[in-house]
């Protein structure tokens, strides 16, 4: 009755699939962050090193069997970031001092009430300072800071109170302990900052950065994706939903950036415990880079309802109204996308932003200028309104976007101010930015043909352009105060 | 040069504001959730209990310093829900007797390379452990359960193989610190469970009703607050933005349900661990509790960015347009608040939702019908297309926001079946609701005007909706395939 070859064939190859599949797992995972490897290599080496204390005899006869502390810090202190190793390492030292010294007078003050009121008093202590610290981790403050800390200073208490009423060498077991905690902390600390360090404020740094770059992606794609239609007919049903999405699924990074709140914030946290490092000094901004991200973050849940227009759930699309508002909306999308992409580089580099990031926001703000007057002029084809509800809807949420994207790009300029960032040369210059929008080109002139003095530029228009949508006629609305004088060639002059 | 006593009383004064604030503070922060106050005195309690380790006589003399492990798993373990005490408590037990046995065995493995051999086989095998366990610390799924098992599992290997090296008795050790962990362990399992337990799985179940139930409010509240305007002139600008968003902002509680994701997501970990309680049973789908929070999120995003367009920044709104859509807009928005307020008390009360928070949903979809004709019907009054695009967009945003509260009402409705909630009666007729929308009455009629055996009903329309809306005309155009008959004295008879 044993298991027949085929069976023996069936499970070993199960198996074999099972560990290829979590071999597989493994390599993903540090692939994606080859920092986990190196990290896991160090906590290796930190516990090798303390495990030394034992085998060598001189530390040994020093630390007896106290040095299981060592172990026993490493173990818990050796985090991911440097940010959070000097942290708990911190932590638990101040604790320990801290609860060690309560923790003698207390055994002291007990002793005091003789053999029987000893253990009474000594527990109403540990009640008493057990409950208080626990509750003082509840605040949010101490919570973010020193958790761990009071953790250990309720266990050093509980220890040194209580272990004092036994083991009469009070004082020589607090000065074993506490140098091997130094050596353990020492050691972690050690290898955490001089062997591949990752820095949390640096970490942090780069999220954000990230974090505003998805948001470009999808910007800059969202405009092409959006406005594939096919356009025979006077109103369709966009087709191919499925497809669309598929393509535009390449862009769903920024959903990440919804729910990145948490890990932001504990990072800046443990940033603000890290030491200068690269280009970040001690007491760099980093409650800055929280305003960034919830700003980012702000922006991403706009996008997060844009992206539910992308699909319109069998509602039929006036195509004549979304051929008008089409190029603007283009226009709004992917300028609003490129400053974001000049912030985040910029960012990353830690370079102030370039004035071209401005000049985006600037297009992005003509072309809502535009499709306002689009709108406004609105003279509508059929009077569905039904029909061009959810592309009014798209261009209503792209105007908020671009405030969004100004919000941040004030952010940004602060964190430069107060991280005294580089300042580099624009990189992209504004004549060539502008006509990207204006379909035309905006030249100085200097003949005055206006007052004396007065700045006005030449605005050169397309002729097409003209016949087309009657723009020239039109752009003297647009300007609202500026004089404008229309010459030959289809050339105006606008004064200011 | 002593100081003076107006410094002195100053001093003073200040201290004793300080004081003041943080007692102000620490009231506060008890009186926001008493569970905190009656967590610490456990804490309190627990410690002090296992500290009698240390006094009793008998007990000390069996357990000797080991007792120490006592009070560090106490301090370590004891966590504020049942469910993260009891995880953390298996997880140190799992992970102390998996590391102790193979730390054993490793030690004696590495016994049989003699004297100058041992040390350093076993500081190869507690690199490799610690280095490979470490990493698997990065897998989500170790992480959001074992990932406390793993620290002690190597905390427990590096300590039992170096330290099995000194001391020759290595199974009483691990035999008394087992005991001690376990006594530890056991202190924090049975004051957690039996005083005052604070239940992870409940606290997830209320969380989800309550932010739930933010929706509601906000919904409920959105169409009194956003259709406030004076009606006095064509096109006004919406005014006194200030005061509005004082009004709106008590509604602002949604805001905490955009962030919430981590903590739900932790508490439905823990709640995993345990046991039956109230009416949870162990097994309970807790995964369903997370898909609703999830859903409950999505719409959350979606009232944030409805929530952008109550304070219009100066754009003039079209005011008979805004008077058009304000009643459904309005009937939308308060039937999908009652649906969602009927779905939290029903989760909270753990009953199946009764069939009126379906009801309210199909209010707010004829709603929809009844905007969407409006709109199909749409004559502009201006040809102002800016002036309505905020109006439109809260339009299509309340769509979608039906579209949300559905899939909610859906997924608790299978949460209902998976976790066997009550059936109970409705409680709010269909017939009443539905008057709350029609502004006609809905009545079946006896004597056949139709067919034989036909379904049919007769909708008695208000005069005065007739004379201003156009409405009777048009009710045919809504009903779709309804075969309607209009009969004297405003009389609709409509045939199924």
């Amino acid at each position: 009755m044993g298991i027949s070859d085929e069976q023996k064939v069936g499970f070993m190859g199960s198996c074999k699939r099972k560990l290829i599949s979590v071999v597989g797992r493994i390599k993903k995972l540090g692939r994606d962050d080859p920092r986990r490897i190196i990290h896991s290599l160090k906590v290796g080496l930190a516990l090798t090193f303390v495990s030394l204390l034992y085998y060598w005899r001189p530390l040994y006869d020093g630390f007896g069997i106290a040095s299981i502390w060592a172990v026993l810090t490493v173990v818990v202190v050796f985090e991911f970031t440097v940010g959070a190793t000097l942290s708990k390492g911190l932590n638990r030292g101040l604790g320990t001092l801290l609860a060690g010294a309560l923790g003698v007078g207390a055994q002291h003050f007990a002793s005091l009430f003789g053999q029987t009121g000893e253990p009474i008093v000594l527990g109403i202590f540990v009640f008493l300072l057990a409950a208080a610290s626990t509750f003082s981790r509840f605040f949010p403050r101490i919570k973010a800071r020193y958790d761990y800390g009071v953790l250990i200073f309720i266990l050093t208490f509980s220890l040194v109170s209580v272990s004092g009423y036994r083991v009469e060498k009070i004082l020589e077991l607090a000065h074993q302990r506490l140098s091997t905690i130094l050596i353990g902390g020492a050691t972690c600390v050690f290898i955490s900052l001089f062997i591949c360090p990752v820095w949390a404020g640096e970490t942090l740094h780069n999220t954000i950065a990230s974090n505003i770059e998805k948001l470009a992606n999808y910007l800059e794609g969202f405009g092409g994706e959006y406005f594939q239609y096919e356009d025979n007919e006077e109103s369709i049903i966009v087709e191919d939903h499925s497809k669309l999405h598929n393509k535009l699924s390449s862009l769903q990074a920024y959903k990440s950036v919804l729910t990145s709140q948490s890990s932001e914030e504990s990072l800046a946290n443990l940033a603000s415990w890290e030491p200068k490092h690269g280009k970040f000094s001690f007491g760099h901004p980093w409650k800055q880079y929280l305003k960034i991200g919830s700003l980012t973050r702000q922006c991403a849940y706009q996008i997060e309802s844009l992206n539910g227009y992308v699909i319109p759930a069998d509602i039929q699309v006036a195509i004549q109204f979304r051929r008008r508002i089409e190029e603007s909306c283009k226009a709004i999308s992917t300028e609003s996308g490129k400053a974001l992409r000049i912030l985040a580089s910029s960012i990353k580099a830690m370079t102030n932003p370039s004035s071209s990031s401005k000049t985006h926001i600037e297009n992005a703000k003509a072309a809502i200028d535009d499709l306002k007057h689009t709108l406004k002029s609105g003279y509508l084809e059929s009077s569905d309104l039904l029909g061009i509800i959810p592309d009014a809807t798209v261009c209503c949420i792209l105007i908020d976007i671009v405030k969004s994207v100004e919000k941040i790009s004030e952010a940004t300029d602060e964190l430069g101010r107060s991280a005294r960032f580089k300042s580099v040369e624009a990189t992209v210059s504004p004549e060539k930015s502008s006509q990207l929008l204006h379909r035309g080109i905006v030249n100085p002139v200097f003949d005055s043909e206006c007052g004396d003095g007065d700045d006005h530029v030449v605005i050169r228009v397309d002729n097409n352009n003209i016949n087309n949508n009657n723009e020239a006629g039109e752009i003297g609305k647009c300007q609202g105060n500026l004089d404008v004088k229309p010459t030959s060639k289809g050339e105006i002059i606008v004064c200011k």
